[in-house]
């Protein structure tokens, strides 16, 4: 493949971003199509859940179909082969007078899982596959974990001081990070299916975890309440966005005297307000319960903004998938430390990150990795 | 200026880096010698205390004595005014035929401060200051903090896992950070005039404080052992370099009885070991007296490799200059936190860090900020 090839591979990679948070639990899908003289003809994303395929808005965007006559499609993910919403890409591709396909990856779900790629091949199309593969995988890394473990993607988000405090001695957060910091887990929050916090931040700092700083749809909200006794007032339980919030619980008596029983969910676009029974677990909500309930309500994604509790919870029951934690330049020395308890004893232990990125935000330092 | 200028002044900065560690307490001086046709004609740095300074190095490298008519000369410091343990540069200089010389700062110690500029124009020589002087004044930070404040610049480094432990609950750190952050720890070491711990650190990894990974000057080695009771067999009381181990204790009965009484300090080119009277503090080495005492043994510059104790107290104190922390990829969730106990209660009172610097080094981060 031709350096030409990549670069149209990674503008339909740019372009399938710009689905982010509006297509789940589909994956992020971009296209573009290329004729035979090497000009950009077309280019289309997955724009919204339910919505036309990338490919489909990519050939509907070429303004004369003479155009496709030898052109090459780029497609970030392996084109569809199944009915499902929409017609399968595939066939719909195959009927062009298209000459090649570029695939970046393989569509690893069950339906499609090469049989896309054999259809374009058996009706003579040159398909090449795994052009900027890993790329592809990271931009659709929500999508592909749902898909092999049936439960959402978790990152966990922290923001505290050079020597780990995430609040001072009296209590107080505002601010550890800088707005350059905040503005960006705003922009995560419009990019994950939902945000999380533990029973202590709802009663803290009752946030709202809304998207306010940038543009970018609403994230259901979920917040542990093991005893079920949390405030009705919380903003999470009476502001405009109160039916995107789910509510877990491990204390069957009172949830079956007051919670709603009729777990009634996707019956719309949106979450009604609810509240799940979870299991428990030494006193605790079992949190990868949890995470497989959540996982049943086709929710891919979740962005952990947890205090202590919560971020040592999960951290010590292996549940955490990537870790962001923005480290402002600033030492308190004393407060509450970011994670508390994780189970290990020995360095042999400790918890390693691969695929680490350090990165600038404003004053702060952004570090990213995965376990 | 011009963009040569810039060159030849970086050039002369470089230069005088290689002095780091070997002159002290002078600072590190750099000279570039360009001809009247634009080549350098020479270069030489301050290398060694009592030595050679920077500009008659530089003087010497000329091949040949005509080359000098009209040159120009590049210095990171203003060349010295006062008879010391060699002839004042600016004499020197104002003999030569040259026609220009640029200063990058001026040298604020009283014997200097501007007299050798004002010597140099009075005889007709143009010169030019201020090319380049933040990086100059970066270079010498320890000398120019030194003449400030008659103390130390106070460098804290610290080594910890992204959640802010130093140790594991067992009380093992081998190793938080990699290979690359200890060797660079050990280059630190060559370049301050002292490497300090704390009592629990000289306790528990009875460390050599040594530069062993590089080449390079061994620093001088200071240990606080407020009750002057750690074991006489540790590396630093019993190794080759014993003799530059200062030990400071508050403990007066046993000081009386048992230390060296007399304090015939730079007798030598080396210290011989050591132990310093200090005042006490609430039950505690007064830290703010033991900068002035090693201050006046013309020590400019401390490494702190310090525990969580000496960290934390040399922060409540506000003793600290400087910090370089190493944050590795990894969560411990338990154990020694790297800082503990610094006075603080709100918010408002959070120490903030200016200059603030992130690098990569290996697969860690080191953070680098000044108080």
């Amino acid at each position: 493949m031709t350096q030409a090839d990549s670069k149209w591979m990674m503008l339909a990679l740019e372009i399938a971003e710009r689905g982010a948070g509006y297509v789940s639990p589909n994956p992020m899908v971009g296209c573009v199509i290329v004729s035979a003289e090497g000009e950009k003809i077309g280019q289309g994303y997955h724009e919204r859940y339910g919505q036309a395929h990338a490919e489909q808005n990519a050939v509907d965007s070429v303004v004369a179909p003479d155009l496709l006559e030898g052109a090459t499609v780029y497609v970030t993910l392996e084109p569809c082969a199944h009915h499902g919403k929409t017609p399968p890409c595939c066939e719909m591709l195959a009927e062009l007078p298209i000459r090649r396909v570029v695939v970046a990856m393989e569509d690893p779900t069950p339906q499609v899982a090469g049989k896309g790629i054999a259809y374009l091949r058996e009706r003579g199309i040159n398909v090449e596959v795994g052009l900027l593969e890993d790329k592809a995988k990271r931009l659709n890394e929500f999508f592909l974990h749902y898909h092999t473990f049936n439960r959402p993607f978790v990152t966990l988000k922290m923001a505290q001081t050079l020597d780990g405090y995430i609040a001072a001695p009296d209590g107080n957060s505002e601010w550890i990070s800088g707005v350059e910091a905040r503005t960006m887990v705003h922009h995560w929050r419009s990019r994950y299916d939902a945000v999380m916090i533990g029973r202590n931040t709802a009663l803290l700092d009752n946030p709202r975890l809304t998207v306010r700083h940038v543009e970018g749809r609403q994230p259901r909200r979920i917040v542990i309440d093991g005893p079920l006794d949390l405030p009705e007032e919380l903003n999470l339980f009476t502001d405009q966005y109160e039916e995107k919030t789910i509510r877990l619980t491990h204390n069957k008596e009172k949830y079956r005297n007051e919670a709603d029983p009729m777990l009634s969910m996707l019956q719309s676009d949106y979450f009604r307000g609810k509240t799940l029974l979870i299991d428990e677990k030494e006193g605790h909500t079992d949190l990868g319960k949890a995470l497989d309930e959540l996982g049943g309500l086709s929710i891919t994604s979740i962005l952990v903004e947890a205090g202590q509790n919560l971020a040592s919870a999960l951290l010590r029951e292996r549940l955490v998938d990537k870790v962001e934690c923005f480290i402002a330049p600033k030492i308190l020395g004393g407060g509450t430390r970011s994670v508390m308890g994780v189970g290990i004893n020995h360095m042999d232990e400790v918890l390693d990150f691969r695929d680490v990125e350090w990165q600038q935000v404003g004053k702060d330092l952004l570090f990213s990795g995965y376990f």
